[in-house]
């Protein structure tokens, strides 16, 4: 499993709007073969700041399957606008997790 | 629930030993009251690089009750000396889960 991580800085007062269109483009990641799941985090010390995890089966599925899919296209147009810079864009293998269960 | 994110970045040469003094270290942490669960996720992309998560019933857990413990002093012992610079620690909590089971 391969964790995606995503550091977004939206457009001030975009907030609200970005994570109701966030809401709306859920489904055409969680379509994609190798998604696992994902959470949207929202930073209390800086506003507009959202943490984005994504757990794929592999990291082929996020650079190859989602990233060439048509639902790709839905999600660039859903969400890129918001963005007040270029996202971050991370990849992690798992090294330690506790309890082991958790993941 | 809160989430703690931290990027790390530890001496080059030194991530295996890392990996095993942050085994070590963790009971410390999962002893304290609010600790629900953590995991230490190693960077595909950058050498030394790593996000450890650490989800906490709430902010002052640990703000508070972690950093103000006996428990802290001995972590900071273990794993401090490792990292090339001051890790960049933000607090989150949760705008989206798909799915929402998932936390």
């Amino acid at each position: 499993m391969i964790l995606e991580a995503v550091m977004l800085k939206v457009v001030a007062g975009q907030e609200l709007e970005f994570e109701a269109a966030f809401a709306t483009a859920t489904p055409l990641i969680a379509a994609i073969d190798g998604y696992l799941s994902h959470e949207l985090q929202r930073c209390l010390e800086v506003s507009g700041k959202y943490l984005l995890l994504v757990r794929w089966r592999n990291l082929e599925a996020h650079t190859v399957t989602f990233r060439q899919s048509p639902e790709f296209l839905e999600w660039k147009k859903l969400l890129h606008h918001f963005y007040a810079s270029p996202p971050m864009i991370e990849h992690f293998e798992l090294s330690i997790a506790n309890p082991p269960s958790t993941l």
